[in-house]
């Protein structure tokens, strides 16, 4: 399994992925499901990845060969000329990639090659802009209404995004919530797993304001994950209680 | 869908089911899946049932046609000499149950017709125990290393049961911390939806303590729901906050 949440903010974009890989419990791996593209003063474009990891390297590898090969420059991530056709050209190729290893498996391949990827990142003159890519190739954008994406692993570490996002918080604020959603994903799933990689980019710098790895054993996330138990029990203290008798008018206390 | 919690305390049992059954989104209905019997200061059973609601209203049907049947009144909840054989009983009943309709429809059936059940009760003279039971009619038993089940919509409603249970816990506070898991998964499924059921059985008593329907607008399901946004956003400021230089050393700010 595989947990990524890319993030929409005023200021920019934060993107977080595990790395995580397994097939059964055990055989288990650690690959990288970031990647990203720069054309410094011009570009940043990012993706994480979830799904079978073949066909998921399959497409990095083709994205990485055209970025390279002079003859098919034209459809590379760095010349495109907006996110949206960015996102349509990952679409196709994830659709490609997924088609093929799909129909050469006949029935017993239905389904099973599939993956999702979440596209991020801004071009000169035009808007930052987050895309979520289905298997069939076909995308969604982030919206005001729907601010961030995530791929994987996505329901143990919703609430707590659901709750504490905000537009317009700060780069580390959105950094301290995701490790939040990540801790809360990480306690539940095995499958999902140190270390993370993680990424801001600020609107209109076209370079990672701050990229890293965040390792197992990484004094900021142990305590943020030791901090929050003792965090949300004073929360829960603070609400007020039930009680049998008074808040509850319909209650029948035999 | 459906979201149903049981939880073992030292003090007892604390149940709670939602009671939206649902066969796509648009037909939606409320049906109770929190059911108990009891032989007043010798036994209290209680079941929460998720999946197949044929299925579960006919295992519900059989178990309460048995209690009423006085020749078949050996295998009656109320007068199984243990809560291992009551759980028994439900497994191989829900079974039954199962396989026939399964059996009836062919390769259709596969896996159309399964549900699950978690029973909570005592009996005089033994401890309070909490089983859950699969399709299959196996079952496994809350032990002091997994306290609580859940069935349905479980991942969503995770994460704050386990950092906030605590088995000496009140239960005020039991039910307090079953509304924010509640909560938490409303916000996010809509096939799981109020009004919620709650029983409350207190060691020894061998009746509810407290029984209740938990009706939509409830005043303090409502102040629970909207106050767990602000406590959060305070328990989050009291978390260290993240920096890109400082607490960081592996940090590349470029």
């Amino acid at each position: 399994m595989t947990y990524c949440v890319g993030m929409k903010l005023d200021d920019g974009l934060v993107l977080m992925s595990d790395t995580r890989t397994n097939s059964g419990v055990d055989n288990i791996s650690v690959f990288r499901k970031m990647f990203h593209w720069t054309k410094p003063g011009e570009r940043l474009i990012a993706m994480m990845t979830a799904g079978n990891l073949a066909t998921t390297q399959a497409v990095i590898s083709k994205l990485e060969e055209r970025s390279k090969a002079p003859d098919d420059r034209q459809n590379s991530l760095l010349e495109l000329p907006t996110m949206f056709q960015v996102a349509a050209e990952i679409g196709k190729l994830l659709r490609e990639t997924v088609r093929e290893i799909q129909d050469e498996n006949g029935m017993q391949g239905m389904g099973r090659f599939t993956a999702s990827i979440i596209v991020a990142g801004q071009i000169k003159g035009m808007e930052p802009r987050l895309f979520m890519i289905y298997p069939e190739g076909n995308f969604i954008e982030a919206s005001f209404d729907t601010p961030f994406f995530q791929i994987g692993e996505t329901k143990y570490g919703r609430p707590i995004l659901v709750r504490g996002y905000d537009k317009d918080m700060s780069f580390e604020d959105a950094v301290k919530l995701l490790f939040l959603s990540f801790d809360s994903t990480l306690k539940a799933n095995l499958s999902v797993g140190l270390p993370f990689d993680l990424l801001v980019v600020k609107r209109d710098e076209f370079k990672p304001l701050h990229e890293r790895r965040i390792e197992y054993g990484d004094p900021y996330f142990d305590s943020i994950s030791s901090g929050w138990g003792e965090a949300l029990r004073s929360a829960f203290h603070v609400l007020p209680d039930y009680t049998f008798y008074q808040n509850a008018p319909a209650a029948k206390t035999k």
